[in-house]
């Protein structure tokens, strides 16, 4: 298991980029949408790590409930695995609680899952795999 | 610049220890106090980066006054930098505001600043330079 990114919802990805880019003296090497999350993103590259900017695009999407409640910050710790159903079956083992169990579409060409924050002190914690490491 | 450890505030570092022992498979490699911060801190290794539970050990610590806040959660992003006084005047040349200019003692022998989170999207951002690399 490794850090592969950190998200942090931001209000307005425009005016964010531009904030990490002078921060990180890099641009972003992507931007998508990822639709089932309803929500616009960008990466950077930092190191072996990558920054998301995570913005809304619906008054219902998770980052847009975030933001209501604590404003922008950093919003969730993903790790990268190889077997996203076996970790999921080794952490529930271990008495870890989901947000959901099966794995959806993530941003970047994954499959992902996210861990209810109750577990694991306040952190939502999402695990992510490689699409085409799945089988 | 990469990213060197991710910092989560904790209510009680034995109860979190055991959280994060199970989630990352692994035991914290050190646990050491900050005096200057009034924390109490222990260290994952995942992959290249670090997970840093802390625990505040005063009323007036940091990290109680952000567990007073804002719950246990994400507290900040720490970013490893070779020059950290150059990187403060860049960043200050590109508008950045800084809670500490003037770099102090952190956990794990590191020289550290932290921006204002006001300058970084909520985010709370630490640069750190290890005390051997200085001058």
């Amino acid at each position: 298991m490794k850090i592969e990114h950190i998200g942090i919802a931001v209000e307005d990805l425009t005016v964010s980029n531009q904030i990490f880019e002078k921060l990180l003296g890099k641009e972003a090497y992507k931007q998508e949408m990822v639709a089932g999350e309803k929500v616009k993103v960008s990466f950077f590259q930092v190191g072996d790590v990558k920054v998301e900017l995570l913005q809304a695009t619906a008054h219902d999407s998770p980052i847009a409930r975030f933001l209501a409640q604590k404003k922008e910050g950093i919003h969730h710790l993903a790790f990268a695995v190889e077997n996203i159903q076996e970790e999921v079956e080794r952490l529930k083992g271990d008495g870890f609680a989901f947000l959901n169990e099966e794995a959806k579409d993530g941003a970047d060409n994954k499959l992902i899952v996210f861990l209810h924050p109750k577990s694991t002190n306040g952190v939502l914690v999402e695990l992510c795999q490689d699409k085409n490491a799945y089988g």
